[in-house]
């Protein structure tokens, strides 16, 4: 249950240069850095192309390389045909690296297809984590 | 009047690489990424070494040619002959760059000697942010 | 045939880390800035390590993606079992990512295991084709 | 005497961004590459806005707090009022930084007002350096 935590959800496909210079270290930081908050930063492997090459057996050894140690999930492939998997054809995502910020009630409150800016990432998930912590220490 | 905004003081000296390399063109970002927050992006010149170099004529010439578009004070020199500036030394500052944030209802959240980490800084002021937005958004 | 020309060979795995944050866009960089040189940059696919990930195709799809636009071989397995491939274990490199330098006269002038530091790597280019393009100055 | 050695001149304003930020660094890191090949290294401050702020004074503070070790020289006042130095002037450079690299035998080889990519300036210094001591390996 991630009801009343923040969730970073980090869109990716391992062979997309975006992704592996800048996204998913991204997610890595942000993992280390918000280590003790309400956060939880998941990686959604999105496999929209190159199919063959971006299996679950090479995810793995990607990963393993890399030491990234947020847990990454697997979009399920499209029954009808479609190379787009199934999460990223029900969000209409528009590739790979998109970053997903949901808050602590499950909405989500900010998608950006691309590269964050470091800074301004910072200040979205200050304000998000905050929603959460402030409504705790508010008197009742 | 900064009651009810944020507050960012970066303390600095024109000579000091750490600042001139860092410190100040971070302060420049927080000042252009947050431009419609109640955030207000304070530099200060805290002089405690080669003072006959930095001095104010030489300060405006290097804050011109970087084009920094936040205000900047001059921390004024002690009378007894310290050679730390009046509020370095009675904030106890331990040198140059130091970033201190301050929050709405005037208190020091945070203070940082050395250069800080871009995402750290951008979840500080977040959270400092939305403490002051979120209150205004609170019923009443 | 490549007597007569510099060349630089760089060992590289698709999904070691440091050659696909630094060593291969060096290498890139290395083929754009000299393309009018006699200087032939090379690729040399030598997996020792998760061999099921990174296939042939899984290759063609990673250059594809980062654009790549050297050429790329890939180094053979090793008949006996060995999980090091022939050119790697024939020239006993420690790992990935390893740059090879090679004269116009085919004798190995420098190997480092490791990313090279850009302005190093420059210089050593730079005599590498002095001595082919100074020969061709020089009176006869 | 600079005969048989090749030469970086690095034109500079300590108050000049490009030059602070990226010039004087890259002259210092070619400094600590090259300590043993046949190359001189030479800042030379050549103040043409800011006269007031960039005194010998303030550069001596400069130079100390970024710890640069390659000598610097100063470009003298021209005496009619021209706000270039007098180097500067007869030299015709269009600003700062500038880099020239002058060959073993006292010739301007290389001109560059701006940054000079790292890799491109480390090709130009390894030619320098193999003409100077490939004619020291020459048969006579």
């Amino acid at each position: 249950m991630l009801r009343g935590r923040v969730v970073m959800i980090h869109v990716f496909q391992m062979l997309c240069p975006g992704c592996a210079m800048h996204g998913l270290p991204q997610a890595q930081r942000v993992t280390r850095l918000l280590v003790d908050a309400p956060l939880t930063v998941i990686g959604l492997h999105s496999v929209f192309e190159h199919h063959a090459a971006m299996t679950s057996l090479a995810l793995g050894a990607f990963l393993a390389e890399y030491r990234y140690t947020f847990p990454v999930s697997i979009d399920a492939a499209s029954a009808d045909g479609d190379p787009r998997p199934r999460t990223m054809r029900a969000w209409a995502l528009e590739g790979t690296p998109t970053t997903l910020l949901i808050d602590a009630h499950g909405r989500l409150r900010h998608r950006l297809f691309g590269v964050e800016e470091e800074l301004a990432l910072g200040v979205r998930l200050g304000r998000l984590l905050q929603e959460v912590e402030g409504a705790a220490d508010a008197p009742r």
